[in-house]
């Protein structure tokens, strides 16, 4: 069994990344510019902000946060999308979800032009990708595409088994794996709540990916032996090992499932480092115009 | 076993069509009209067009054939595009494919308005099929689909499988059968040309889509007893029995998987007469505005 390291993943995408970004600075390119639109006080999404400003820093990128009052109209929100969609400065943006309740996600997302889309979420990027187009991929199936890529694990003709079917991870990424790439080029199977037989599809996996956001969900029983296990599951669970009082724990049943697995991600270390680096990357193919040519 | 008559029931749709234009008529609103653009002078493309008019016809909408010669250039066509985009009488259009080899395809695909995308090739529409959002889904997965629906199949938790990774057949109705829906909420498998244990996979299926492209593919060893077939290959193969001198073959052998079928499409007369009262229906729906409000 081998540990599939995310976090080491991600320092090596960083350092490659501020490779470039010097590369860039030398040839006196402007450095990518992320921007950010943070509203209201909700602590999780403060934080998640601050660690992309952290990570562009990092790696020499600029970033910029709009912070705004939770209580803006939708008009204001689509008014400040529409001036960074005009802002040659800033190459990519994010608006940090969940909004609040009187501001509709889908209008804000559709939006924003989808060449500074680096979270992926616009419908042109997703209908891209489906379609093999170059596009923003969001975070975290760029991530696990990523990881199975730098540890050159084999996708061809591989039944590849997702559970989940969110919009953000379990499609995308199920998409992504049936594609003719690398990695991709796999037979698809996607599994959810409604899947009946769960076990028995399970156990017909090579590469398990697990996005179903049920913690230990995934057990020994469930997987055949050699399995590639993917787990984007990141449940805070109590806990008294740890000063918060909680800790994160996937959708895999680590202890029973590891022994049978080739290959595996952790949870804490796995997906989740990556899917920073994920945004970075796409920032980065922004300010280059990789993907709207 | 019982038949799926999609002829029949293309012409029940088409005859709600025409009562619905009836409506229409008597509260003095403008009926539906269809517009499309055809290159040059493709025997089969010609064909298709005429059907497309003709169809329109049948069921009251008005429908414009805007015939170019094969050497426009890009620009030109593009042209045209941005005017019926522009043009307030035209509901719905279409661009036949394919295209001349001097002009790219998907570059006219994407100048398309997407409220005008009644073949449902813009990513835009395919973006918010996979996102479950109102959409215009392409002629075929949405004549699938339809057929499912009214032959009152269930779905929800049965194991589809669908051969065939296509981005206008194989991908769209993977992603329809997977979503939280009826039709759909299915287990769904993606098989290809690359996948390895494809009869293992198939003697799963509750619902087999062949969408492959090879005639008579699915033999009756790789279907399991009581299955759901929609067969969506429409191969000429040549005939003796025929004045045209070939016939149309599907992707499954009829005679060899029919007997183990609960339900099953034939060819011709299953699929193939849903595509075009499906982009009917999606020119009602967007002359109605039923997809973009």
């Amino acid at each position: 069994m081998q540990l599939i390291d995310g976090k080491k993943t991600a320092e090596e995408i960083r350092h490659e990344l501020a490779k470039e970004v010097e590369n860039m600075k030398m040839q006196g390119e402007k450095v990518p510019h992320l921007a950010a639109v943070l509203l209201g006080n909700d602590g999780a999404s403060e934080t998640y902000v601050a660690n992309k400003a952290k990570a562009c820093e990092q790696v020499g990128f600029r970033s910029t946060v709009l912070k705004f009052d939770a209580s803006i109209t939708e008009g204001f929100l689509l008014d400040q999308v529409k001036s960074l969609n005009n802002n040659s400065d800033i190459d990519g943006f994010i608006v940090q979800l969940p909004l609040p309740a009187h501001i509709s996600e889908q209008k804000v997302i559709e939006a924003i032009d989808p060449r500074k889309d680096v979270d992926g979420f616009h419908p042109v990027n997703i209908g891209r990708t489906l379609l093999g187009m170059p596009s923003f991929v969001s975070a975290t199936p760029y991530g696990i595409i990523e990881l199975i890529k730098r540890y050159n694990i084999e996708t061809q003709g591989k039944h590849c088994v997702v559970i989940g079917r969110s919009n953000i991870v379990g499609r995308p990424v199920s998409v992504l794996m049936s594609l003719k790439n690398y990695p991709g080029d796999a037979t698809v199977t996607v599994c959810h709540s409604r899947t009946r037989n769960m076990e028995e599809i399970t156990r017909q996996a090579d590469i398990l990916i697990a996005a179903i956001g049920i913690p230990g969900f995934v057990k020994g029983n469930m997987v055949k032996d050699g399995v590639v296990v993917i787990d984007v599951g990141t449940t805070r669970v109590p806990s008294e090992q740890t000063k918060s009082g909680f800790k994160l724990k996937g959708d895999v049943d680590f202890d029973e499932v590891a022994p049978k697995a080739s290959y595996i991600t952790p949870v804490p270390g796995g997906v989740g480092p990556m899917t920073i680096v994920s945004l970075l990357k796409n920032t980065f193919l922004a300010a280059r115009g990789e993907i709207y040519k």
